[in-house]
């Protein structure tokens, strides 16, 4: 096959209004995010339902093909409301080899992604380290399927592929404790990620709001701290959604924040300290954990060793955020905790107390019998002394270069780090705020796009800490009824900066064609993927079905 | 009866962090939008779902009625996912008398939507003038109509209610021409308005993206202007979304936008002038009518005739907006557009050009065969000679104080208008915009509840003139997917303005409780009703199914 290196192809070219792009701009067979490396063909092949197949050679029993298999020929490779048309002269079929055993676990911190894919006018051919960068390339295929107004047919590029991830931490953070979270909701969330080749769900399980997660050893919590009896995920519920992401090639990981955010952990007597308004008044709602108390640490052992057994994930997220935000009201205020600071020697200085709780924690995480690589919020780091073996998460910065510099520092204190502060995804603003500037209130974190955490001065040693990046949805004006339209295709542009590489990826305009294919696509599969670029259109749209009752 | 005034009950009135409203604080049988009076009755009626029942009196063939006694009997009234409890001892009638008779046709400017509600703890009486009060009356009554969690059982408060609107245009805005949107996202948000007694839908059909609108005499003008064939309304579409909105007594008022943001329009030969940039080349786009070509007045006339039959409203919208956003592009530089100015004494005041243009359209508006009200944008009376019979339309304005200034301006010449630019709600910004101050760079219309159209020193003949508002939602980044939560509740707070007295409805703190309890009972008939206020939940949430393919 002789290969020759195309443009990616756009239907029109014509200028447009107001500087804007045209409302039928669009790449033909692009692939989101970008690969490494990418040839594409001069032919093209029609697919016809009846002549595809796909092999799995020797892993025809492994589950998380199995599934790959069911999604992709069954749904997603042809999304259109369109007749399928059969025939044509010869079968096309996709083989599929993998080297490893199919795992029967979720994927592993670092698991290979990579894959090869070639597609050819007679056949597709993926290679594989693992069912997972399989699972990547079976996406990139069906990136190359295009539907053809013209013939009214569905055809696939033909191109050769060579991809994997630049960084190992792909994700996105659904915070649970605000507003509730469907099932359904979460898991159309896994599948759109999996689109977005992302591999790390972050579920900020509670917070000071509510308390959805069920323990078995404590039902306690959920019983008081749950919104109500309906606002909570089952034991099931969860394993559910372990299980659902696992083959997806998505890992999930649990956050319990920790010591502040924890007023919804009020059912568990005595685990939080007494706060006080400025006239001494107790109107100010327990917010922060109490550290006098050792039961409260022999508790919370007994609760992460229960997690650990619900998570099968090596990471746990412990929290630490915003403590300073409760000192004042629940620490200093509170006469037993100042008595106990005094006995301890610690003074007024709270951080030694922060400290004093976060030593015993960390000695928690040490002990626990499933052992886990704890991470920590980012003022674990800026304020007290974290644990060695931590993982630190930014959250905070006004500026792309505030970030780059706050990863500098702290890989430059050997912690590995997660990025997050570029990607509040809850933080709305009018415009295309992925690629332009626009500025607002909340933090300014649009032009998202161009965030690159490893965008400063340093060493290799300290580029290859930075783990990745988690793009955060904040759950205070977040529910089911919006969670996935403002999600995606925003968060789609964090997929593509943490998967392809940087110096091919330095132009959201050059983007966008790649983008607005991926909407379309993704629409036509049933997700509500959202205009975000300028007036545009779909070759066929999303629809909202009449309204029916709620079952929740 | 004896009727003592209760204040709405709510569930807990505890503190709650950052100065946030208790995320289970909510009314019970609160009525949104506030009616004009209201009196609640000390006791709770059980409603059981075999003891119910309406009677419709004389009026048993009234399709607008029957369709009511369907939605609520079958759908809204008891709306959430509960085992419906039979059995009790009596009753419960709604007993609905209708002083005139069925309209054959949607609501008339100024209709009567007046009614009172009567509900003891052995019936509900409602008395309307039309049945367009008599709708309203029902969606009240659906109201006082709440679950109690400890009983188990549907209760309605006991009331009585007297209610008006407070001005008679309340509507909102879709703009179909930058995304196009379906058939049944438009009729979900028509029972969302009919939800909100909201009474008038402002279809902004085409604009310069696209050409939806099928003219049965110049079919010309959608096969060219249309994103795409299947991106049409075809005339059983449109006569079907009329017809919906009328059994839920909504007025549908379309708008052709002339003679500014037409370059859709060019599927008509000539219909367009040529445009230049800097250079002299026609790189930018056509996007403003030829005034020299008297044909396009004839084509205008025949065109507007089939409009008027398609769209039985008494009002037309002929837009006006922008034309000057194009005047240099598509006039100024245009050579032959230059010397026609010669020929007829413009010199170089393309306003002049613009009046000859404007006061073309008013004489074919006036020739009508069935005649129309016309509304125009603001730009008319800005910078044009309005037609006297005119309806001023005002969309500009960062502030309150400037959109009420140009409210007195413009009713200070006599003519009446219909306010938009508080309600800009395409504009989106984090956090609780509708009673919240909120900066951004897009026109700071945040804390929208307040904004009140007849807040200025004028005559009552002048506040009369004020007909309403409308809330917009333009479609640069609007599409089936997102515009349902982005609308809702943001509009409801824009329908109580426009329907309630203004002073009992001062204070956005009070009108939440009842807000949040509108968010939940609609989110439980089916609709995307998304968070708004901070967090919070409902008893029954609103879940997404599992991804199905697009239809369309």
């Amino acid at each position: 096959m002789r290969l020759v290196i195309l443009s990616l192809l756009f239907t029109s070219t014509l200028a447009w209004f107001y500087g804007r792009d045209d409302p039928d701009r669009w790449s033909v067979g692009g692939v989101w995010p970008l690969p490494q490396k990418i040839i594409y063909g001069s032919k093209n092949r029609t697919l016809t339902y009846d002549k595809i197949g796909i092999d799995l050679g020797d892993k025809k029993d492994c589950d998380v093909l199995l599934a790959m298999a069911d999604n992709y020929m069954n749904k997603w490779l042809f999304p259109y409301p369109v007749e399928m048309k059969t025939g044509g002269t010869e079968d096309f079929i996709i083989t599929v080899t993998v080297k490893e055993e199919c795992p029967g676990g979720p994927p592993v911190h670092g698991a290979s992604e990579e894959y090869l894919l070639r597609v050819s006018v007679s056949e597709a051919v993926i290679n594989a380290q693992t069912v997972w960068g399989a699972l990547r390339a079976m996406e990139t295929l069906s990136h190359l399927v295009f539907y053809d107004q013209k013939s009214q047919e569905y055809q696939i590029r033909t191109a050769e592929i060579f991809d994997k991830p630049r960084f190992p931490v792909r994700g996105i953070m659904i915070d649970s404790s605000r507003h509730f979270l469907s099932l359904n909701v979460i898991k159309r969330q896994l599948e759109i990620m999996s689109m977005n080749k992302l591999n790390v769900l972050h579920w900020h399980l509670v917070d000071s709001e509510s308390f959805p997660y069920t323990s078995q050893k404590f039902p306690e919590l959920h019983g008081v701290g749950a919104y109500s009896p309906r606002h909570v995920y089952s034991r099931e519920d969860i394993a559910e959604v372990i299980a659902f992401a696992r083959l997806r090639g998505i890992r999930v990981i649990p956050e319990f924040d920790l010591p502040g955010h924890t007023s919804s952990w009020k059912g568990r007597k005595g685990f939080l300290t007494e706060c006080f308004d400025e006239k001494g008044e107790e109107t100010f709602l327990p917010n922060l954990v109490d550290p006098m108390n050792d039961a409260n640490f022999d508790f919370l052992a007994e609760f992460l060793e229960e997690v650990t057994e619900t998570f099968p994930d090596q990471f746990l997220h412990l929290g630490g955020d915003e403590v300073s935000d409760y000192i004042v009201e629940c620490w200093v205020r509170n006469k037993k905790i100042r008595k106990f600071m005094e006995e301890k020697g610690f003074g007024n200085d709270t951080v030694l107390l922060e400290n004093y709780f976060f030593e015993k924690l960390f000695a928690i995480v040490e002990k626990l019998k499933l052992k886990r690589k704890p991470i920590f919020w980012q003022e674990v780091f800026d304020n007290n002394i974290p644990d060695p073996n931590s993982i630190i998460h930014i959250w905070k910065g006004n500026t792309h270069e505030e970030i780059y510099e706050q990863v500098k520092n702290i890989t430059s204190k050997n912690f590995p780090v997660i990025v997050s502060a570029c990607w509040y995804l809850n933080y709305i603003k009018y415009g295309a705020d992925w690629r332009d500037e626009i500025r607002g209130t909340a933090p300014s974190n649009s032009r998202y796009y161009y965030c690159d955490p490893t965008s400063f001065n340093g060493t290799d040693t300290q580029k290859n800490l930075v783990l990745g990046g988690i793009a955060a949805i904040w759950g205070e004006l977040v529910d089911n009824t919006n969670i996935e339209a403002r999600l995606w295709p925003r968060a789609s542009a964090a997929a593509e900066r943490l998967w392809s590489p940087a110096e091919k990826t330095q132009r959201a305009e050059d983007a966008w064609p790649r983008m607005h294919e991926l909407r379309c696509r993704l629409v036509s599969r049933g997700y509500r993927i959202q205009p975000n670029n300028n007036p545009d259109y779909c070759p066929f749209e999303f629809d909202e079905p009449p309204a029916i009752k709620s079952e929740l």
